[in-house]
Order: C-alpha cells, then structure tokens, then sequence
C-alpha cells in the first residue's frame, strides 16, 4: 500500500514512517508544506534505517503531492493544523483514499493536561467535516509516543485504538497498524466515539508524569 | 480502616466489599438509603464470604449512619444520585473522613456510551464542591468491572487512577487498593484531571462491546 504522512518531517510522522519502513514493505511518502523539507527528511529516514539494514526508498513531497499519490494519507499534523492540512490536500483525495487522523487538542492548567475538545466533537470527526463527503476517515494512533516509535530498539506492547464510520476502511487501517510489530488496534466504534479515544492522550501524559512511566502505552484486557 | 460504602448494596458497592473482606482486614459498613435492605446485603456477603472460609463481620446501616463511623466513605452510588449522597452524609463528615468516588457519568447515542461531564467538570469535583470545605475527596475505582470484582474466584490484573488534591488522602486510597489482590493504584494528579479519568469508563464499554472483551480492564505501562 502507498501510505502518505502529511506532517511526516514532524516527531509523530517520523516515528510512524521509520515504523512502517522497518517492520512492513508499504511504499512511503514524506510530505511537509515545504516540500525540500520533505525530501531533506526522507533521505534522513532512509538513512537511519540503512544503517540497520533495512534497504528501502522513501520519497518527500509537498504535502498534496504526496496525498494525491497515496492509498492512505495519515494526517500527522500539529492538532492546529488539521483543518488547514485537510483542505490544502482535499483535491487530490477520492472516493478511494483513506484519511488517517491521530491528532489530538490538549491545553495545560495548574492539574495538567487536558483535552480540548472542538466545537466538532472531537478532531476526527473535524477531518471528517473538513474532507470531501465521500472520503473515508479513521481516527487512530493518537496515543502512541513519537520518541517511542522513532526508538527502533525499542519493542512495542500496547495498543492502539481506532475509530471510524466505514468499516471496509476501518479494516484496512486495522491492517496497516497490525503491520508495526507489537501494535495491536482495537476498534472503539464509529466516529461518534472519538471524543473518548483522543482524551486518552492527555491522561497518559498526566500518568507518564506522576508514576515515572516514561513513554507510557495502554493496553486494555 | 473502617471503610463505609454508601450505597453498597449496588454492583460496584458489592464488589468493592466482597474484595475488600477477601484481601484485607478493614472493617465494612454498607450503606444504604433503606438501612433494612443494607443489613440484607450485608449478611448476604458474609454468607458469600463464609463459604469461600472467609469469617468476617460487615454490618448495614442507613448511609449517613454508616458514614460516620468511617475513615474512609466510598460513594458506590449511581451519579445522579451523588449529589444527594454526599448532602445525606455531610453532616457525618470531619476533616479526617476521606470521601472517594468512583461514579462516571454517561450517556448512550447511536455511537456508544459517552462521557457526561458534570457542569463542575467532572463527578469527582461535583463531589468536592458539595462535600464541606475541610473533607478530604479522592477519585478511584471508576474503571473496575462490577461482576469482574465480584467473581472471587477471578484474578485482577488491571490498574485503577486515582485523583485528588490532598496527597496524604490520595496515599490512603492508593493503600486501600494496593490492598486488593491485582490491583494497581496509579496516580493522575489534582482533581482537575479527574474528567480524563473519568472519560476511560465509557470507552471500556465500547471497547468491550466491539472487540468482545469481557470485562475489560486497563493496563498502562
């Protein structure tokens, strides 16, 4: 599968991208608003992961070159640039591309971390108010840590949780998370049940800082 | 500890006694807002205990009868009922009485079970600001399954997230659930955090629901 990573030169991007390259053999493409920014990256990608002996190719692009080219085009953005992203891409998305949001608002006070939920209900379902009616969107991979991602030594052992209305799209997301090695998704229902999903990031953060849990995952059994 | 249930002749009141007298030496006091049936309940979990060579001693009383001969009030009731639980008791309450409270407030739509935050912010702080100015509130337990609890014979392997702004009341209630066997207490912070961690009992279910888990806990690490 072509798998786009619009915002792939930021911290979440490269742990997903160095992931994906290391441990299946989707074709990956890096896309940035600035698109030698992007290809800068890639070649570091490429570069990181030759040096454990993984010979692939990755490509940078700007961000909507490198949706229009993708099967699935995960939305690996800073939340306050989902909506600008969405509709910076949204001529190059059809009826076949999956949309892939794992961002979520947080704001600070004196407790900590929390989430902030938009006036959409939850930032997935703003992608999904932002894209073209007939793309498909799925929420996922919002609780994962970028630096643990990006540490290929690092095994993973937690899961992921996905959320999405169409659910031929839902699988095909299911299968790609499944593809990174000790990643194990979960469905959490339709779009309507994101708002829970993304609030789960904020709560780790909290608990990563009072229980000297760093790089903290979930796992619900 | 002389801990109080009120409202412990429900499913989660029921479960917390049952493992609380398995794995531990405090004293329970069920409460109830009909005293004759929290007397029912109270034998009724004897005789449980009895037959699993447990001999215990656990009495039922009139919830703020109950209150106030406790260190420690757990508020085992459903959440449109807290408010006038913590009014019933308040007058039991000193400053050495820690109220903890596991209530979560939902709703259903077509999408799953949601999150009802209070207008206080979360049932915890609602808890807190009805409660008097000088009793301790600690949030705990939210995320435990009832029938999972009460099934003796079952092992835990989950954790609980505790929140609260006394520290030396937080460390109380990390004790008490340290106490029973396969539960691990984490700390999320200040009550302010409280809504994140009240938010993970609505995704449990759907989680459950869509994934056919069980009872599912929750682990993080």
């Amino acid at each position: 599968m072509r798998i786009a990573l619009c915002g792939g030169t930021g911290d979440i991007g490269e742990g997903l991208a160095l992931r994906f390259a290391y441990d299946t053999d989707h074709e990956l493409l890096i896309g940035s608003r600035d698109p030698e920014k992007a290809r800068v990256k890639a070649e570091e990608y490429v570069t990181e992961l030759g040096s454990r002996g993984v010979e692939t190719t990755i490509k940078g692009f700007e961000n909507a070159m490198a949706a229009d080219r993708a099967d699935v085009v995960v939305l690996a953005v800073p939340p306050y640039y989902v909506r600008d992203t969405v509709e910076s891409i949204s001529d190059r998305l059809d009826a076949e591309t999956i949309l892939v949001s794992p961002a979520v608002g947080m704001q600070r006070d004196d407790a900590g971390l929390h989430y902030n939920r938009p006036s959409a209900g939850s930032v997935t379902a703003m992608v999904a108010g932002t894209a073209p009616d007939d793309v498909s969107v799925v929420g996922a991979f919002h609780s994962l840590s970028a630096d643990k991602l990006a540490a290929l030594d690092v095994e993973l052992a937690e899961d992921t949780l996905l959320v999405g209305d169409d659910e031929d799209a839902v699988d095909i997301v299911r299968l790609l998370a499944e593809g990174i090695e000790g990643l194990r998704p979960l469905y959490a229902g339709p779009l309507g049940n994101a708002a829970e999903v993304e609030s789960l990031t904020p709560l780790l953060i909290n608990l990563a800082k009072h229980n000297d849990l760093h790089d903290v995952g979930v796992r619900f059994e």
